[in-house]
């Protein structure tokens, strides 16, 4: 691998900005990594594992940064920009990995100063764990890494941070920031609303029933609990900030399961076979588009952890 | 491992079927193990693949069995059942894999010849695959297996099979058919419908998308996905026969996902933040009770596959 950054700051110290740490270290991708959030814990946890140069404020992180990645909350992105824009290097590149792209191109893009490139970004990957020693360094591989680059973009720095994120084992793409919005809603942002949801109404029974919903929940619950189980503060800033796309989908989606609802009050077994058969379409283009495996029991071999 | 049937008899060759088929013949757990498919086509493959000694009648399968697994869609029950009762020999022991318990009870026991043990059974495992060819051997390792036994059943039978499931892996445990159906809308029931209508409405947009919804589906979208995938017709018969509990469920979900749409259009993230954390802790839950494990991107190592 060859150096692509003299120097990267990573301002936040969670799951994603924790992982990059791993995987530009383990590639030798930039000369050094100084990070630095907000919380002293999250600081002293960081400096525990060693994870890069910790700072004690976002201005010292990002001194010299030829490259600042925003790993913060969507809903504190103008704040932290605000504070470390007078400290930008010229000629850096800002990007983000926020899972909206619109609502940080409008906090961002006003504080920017003149000289300094703002590309958008969003990962699309993860986990249910969050914090500094979540991370691990094959967090990428093989995973969709979208840039949302606006119409004057720097080709050139476009360009380096494509080649960043491709070493770190990710795919690129790139497309609009309201589509990406739109798209995320769909394949994201809606279903973990609904999962929270599930999982809120299991809660509430479990009173009832004790354990069991607990003790039983192998049978579907439990892949929902794994997506309710993300970082409250990133997804309560999701939904805030994805609002009309999020509404929307949600609406369909409630539409649409009053359609079913009433198939099963009707006893209609025809259109419930026929929408069931649908669904499992969509399941064997996600296989055959290779973002996801086939192994029997979900792939899930407990104990397993990946390299990193 | 001991013998523990002379001959074990399915009916029904699908996951469930296939996966004891293998269990069994590796444990050395009976002398014998028939089995018979409705479909030539499934007969065919499961003598292809060698899965136990299949044969052409349900009758010709269960003559002189001392268990008989009644492996159909729940829809199925009382067609097999008035099919196969004069041909059970007495003292025989028929259990069923059924989701639904009350429906099946209700469908079976009126059949029922004097002197043949009816336990009605449910393993919590399986994946989005189906027919003889999806099932493996350790599918109920460390996996629940709930009995709903009726009052009179006999100790002795209910203790037998015990022994056997026990001997597949499995962990057993007893309750109400009432009861386990409410228990199982929420946990399995509920959250596949909700599954199945996420990718239908996934698939509208799909249209107006293109393949994106598939391409980024790892942002949550794909666990439903794996879920939207189960059998069609098996969980057409599940819903249509636990219709009360599941609509009930249902009923409280929707108006749960209303309060949180409400609070996302008025943006009040602290009562979506809290909602967040306490769905959170629900997880710990169940890792803790050893229902899933917590490796990092959900424990997916691709390729792995269980052994079996």
């Amino acid at each position: 691998m060859t150096q692509v950054y003299d120097k990267v700051a990573l301002i936040g110290l969670g799951l994603i900005a924790g992982s990059m740490a791993h995987a530009i270290r383990d590639g030798g991708l930039a000369g050094r990594v100084t990070g630095y959030a907000r919380s002293q814990a999250t600081r002293d946890t960081a400096r525990e594992i060693g994870l890069c140069e910790v700072c004690d404020t976002a201005a010292l992180a990002v001194a010299g940064a030829d490259l600042v990645v925003l790993a913060v909350p969507v809903g504190a992105m103008a704040e932290v920009m605000a504070e470390i824009a007078p400290h930008l290097a010229p000629g850096a590149t800002i990007t983000d990995v926020g899972s909206v792209k619109q609502s940080v191109i409008d906090a961002v893009a006003p504080c920017l100063p003149a000289g300094v490139h703002f590309i958008p970004g969003h990962p699309l990957a993860g986990t249910e764990h969050s914090g500094p020693r979540a991370g691990f360094a094959s967090l990428f591989r093989n995973r969709w890494w979208l840039l949302t680059p606006l119409p004057d973009t720097d080709p050139e720095a476009l360009a380096r941070l494509d080649r960043l994120i491709t070493a770190m084992g990710a795919k690129t793409d790139r497309m609009d920031a309201p589509h990406h919005d739109l798209v995320l809603a769909v394949t994201s942002h809606a279903p973990h609303l609904i999962a929270y949801t599930m999982v809120g109404v299991a809660d509430h029974l479990r009173r009832v029933s004790g354990e069991e919903v607990i003790q039983y929940s192998a049978a579907g619950f439990r892949d929902f609990t794994r997506i309710a189980a993300s970082d409250p503060t990133m997804w309560r800033d999701v939904f805030l900030h994805n609002k009309e796309a999020t509404l929307d989908i949600l609406g369909r989606f409630t539409e649409e399961l009053f359609v079913l609802q009433r198939a099963i009050r009707m006893g209609d077994g025809q259109q419930l076979h026929d929408y069931f058969t649908r669904t499992r379409a969509i399941r064997r283009g996600i296989i055959e588009a290779g973002q996801d495996t086939e192994a029997p029991d979900f792939g899930r071999t407990p104990g397993a952890r990946p390299a990193g």
